[in-house]
């Protein structure tokens, strides 16, 4: 058995480790047009920060290691065109174009930056993006030499950065064109993780909203942005954090069917419309647990899974993924931002019918020291009582709570079975009553009248 | 309406605030032989650590507070006798006996520690035990003028108030009967436990398990503690943490049903064997969520929602308390001990045929500052595939893992189920695999051979 991986940084490095282990005798080889392979992507923002002095850390399996467990790795290869009717690859890496065939292949190419439209943003040296290891690399250099940084885009990566920054030392500016950042919370939540932000600012950082970049001023270098308003911010440096999309053009290319949301159509078994491709990672979408519907969101964690079954079901055994809910988490300085599920605006937007309650309390019982506290929204279908997502926001244990609705969304658990739950308590731990109780008893009224 | 309630540290005191939203215009009155009521019991050790000052802190409403709500509180008054004929309760206070009539009546009791049968235990005054207000007042007195403690009971409150005397610069000896501190907990895990907490042992205590003591050597107060095996312990004070046995004497003699497990047997609305008396928090049993068996498991979170479910019954409405998982979880030094439904051994005790996997992982990406270690027992049914129990000690954050476990217990959850979660992450909160899915799929390997 011949396997091929594109791409080798999440999923693929996953696949390729997993095959090899089912199949020991198979032939499994990782081409990939990246310096390095198999390493998180997601700790980029957390080296800059200066976490951790090196790199390497970030690096899962190098390529010596995985040569040691008999997997070939490619680097600097990219595959150009997948030849479907011939099995095989084209590969193109500094000097040379070459064929390779496969029994099996598996796609892992992951996604890549979105680059806004924006006047004068090429070939300037001090922009960036986050996705590589040289990106982690260059920022973080560039950082040391900078007095301001501008973020464009308040999402996750945004805001990791955000914190990297401010605690560097520098004065950053965060532009977002939405009304909002990080707008993928609701509404109350997202106003709430800005003035929590905020509260923890010395004048060392602004949000911009509702701003749009028109033009990076500057010749090698960007001195200027300036934003459609008329806004000029002057910068040392800038880093593009307006999301990623899926890198799908050989697939494609080759025919392979392109799901609703732009990423890889892929079934349970994580194969793509030709029976013997495999898609996984954030190049691929996923169906999702509690909507049913298809949807891209990619993440680390789901890479990993979707790496895994895609191995599986490759090298010729039974491995079923059944989706997401889109659970993830960050921080922010000394906030916590965390959620799964749907949100009430995507809850609407389907066509549930949903209830939301949000309460703040204390994130253990109130008289221990380091007392924080934690803003949770729960968000269920006034019709069936099922639970439809949550979002928390404040101290370090607000994922703490996610994590245990994360059960319930995937059980499709309803407000009332989740009102039976038993969780732990000890006051250094959780009020008596945790938040999730009260969230459900204050739902349990709602639902009812 | 005329609702008395027995007793008002947890669950009676939730009771009462409960009936009295309910229903504004009945009489509601708390009658105990308590000299505070409403507080936390839990928070006593760490009152004593000295994590604040004041122990009014502990204080969750006060008897003036509840007459403002306008419920009566009568302290030090002990209902003596439930004439269930006459619908009346015998009070004595210092002075008095007199009868008080009720329409309903709420016996929350609770529960006194068991004091194990030590030759001269009597009349010492440097002998603990750890339950009420004045206990926590005494014994943080006297740590101030002790150098030495012993602490008999190695469970949750002994650990907890080990803590409190090494922060506060004591030596402690713990002595314990069983062969293993913490034994609720599957014997490999307890002996973790002790690992993990005589690695931050610098000579200031010791554990003395296979003891039981014997001799309390002294004549107004210890001075030697002397064990069966003939060990002689030099000691300031005493601290008795053998447990605790629920408080139903009144009920036994008014003639109201008592479980199997000892406590007062209640049905789903925390209605007693007679219609109009209900019973909730430590003097009674409850139902395991995962067994389906009656058992007494005293804990403040359990008292709340028990108190909370009497109330609305005692009120005319209707509710139901399922059961409870035992879910629990305490820290001694740096070390968080979180366990939920049944132990292996429990579980095999019980019928079921139980698989369990033991992991030790990082509780962050590796590369993370400041990561810990979380070893993880999961315990599931090799013929049904339903997850029982877990386990996990360690770092601040192992009771993440047991919350997220509690909902898929409530939810009845198998190990494939469990294993499609999709959990938050990012590298400040967990692995890019969280132990929970490692867990899941060492089980599934384990379930399927």
């Amino acid at each position: 058995m011949n396997i091929v991986i594109i791409g080798g940084v999440a999923a693929g490095a996953k696949a390729a480790s997993k095959i090899k282990r089912l199949l020991p005798d198979s032939k499994v080889s990782i081409y990939t047009d990246d310096t390095h392979v198999s390493y998180s992507s997601c700790g980029l923002p957390y080296y800059i920060e200066g976490n951790f002095k090196d790199y390497t850390a970030l690096l899962v399996r190098s390529v010596e290691e995985f040569n040691k467990l008999g997997i070939d790795v490619y680097l600097k290869s990219r595959v150009d065109k997948i030849l479907i009717e011939h099995k095989q690859v084209l590969v193109k890496d500094e000097n040379n174009a070459y064929l390779v065939p496969y029994d099996k292949l598996i796609i892992a190419t992951g996604a890549s930056p979105l680059i806004p439209n924006i006047s004068g943003i090429n070939c300037k040296n001090n922009v960036f993006t986050v996705r590589k290891i040289e990106d982690g690399i260059n920022i973080r250099e560039k950082m040391f030499n900078s007095n301001h940084a501008t973020i464009i885009g308040s999402g996750y990566i945004g805001m990791e950065l955000l914190e990297a920054f401010v605690k560097n030392g520098l004065k950053v500016t965060v532009i977002e064109k939405n009304e909002r950042i990080m707008s993928m919370f609701d509404d109350e939540i997202s106003d709430l993780i800005k003035n929590r932000i905020e509260s923890e600012n010395n004048g060392n950082f602004e949000f911009l909203t509702s701003e749009i970049v028109s033009e990076f001023i500057g010749e090698d270098s960007v001195h200027t942005v300036k934003t459609l308003s008329g806004k000029e911010i002057q910068t040392d440096m800038v880093v593009i954090c307006t999301g990623v999309k899926p890198n799908v053009e050989i697939a494609r290319d080759a025919g392979l069917e392109i799901g609703v949301t732009g990423a890889i159509k892929v079934n349970k078994l994580m194969q793509t419309s030709v029976p013997d491709i495999y898609a996984c990672g954030d190049c691929c979408e996923e169906r999702h647990l509690v909507s049913g519907r298809s949807v891209w969101i990619p993440l680390g964690s789901t890479a990993n899974k979707e790496g895994r079954c895609a191995a599986i079901n490759a090298a010729g055994g039974v491995e079923q993924f059944e989706g997401v809910l889109g659970s993830a988490v960050t921080r922010c300085l000394n906030t916590t931002m965390s959620m799964t599920g749907l949100t009430e605006r995507e809850a609407s937007n389907i066509g549930f019918n949903p209830v939301s309650v949000m309460l703040e309390k204390h994130d253990k019982v109130g008289y221990m020291p380091e007392v924080g506290e934690i803003v949770l929204k729960v968000v269920a279908d006034k019709i069936t009582g099922m639970l439809l997502g949550a979002q928390a926001i404040g101290s370090i244990g607000a994922d703490k709570r996610i994590n245990s609705l994360t059960s319930a969304l995937v059980a499709h658990m309803t407000v009332d079975e989740y009102s039976r739950n038993d969780l732990t308590y000890s006051p250094p731990y959780s009020p008596t009553i945790d938040p999730l109780i009260n969230a459900m008893l204050m739902l349990q009224s709602k639902i009812q009248n």
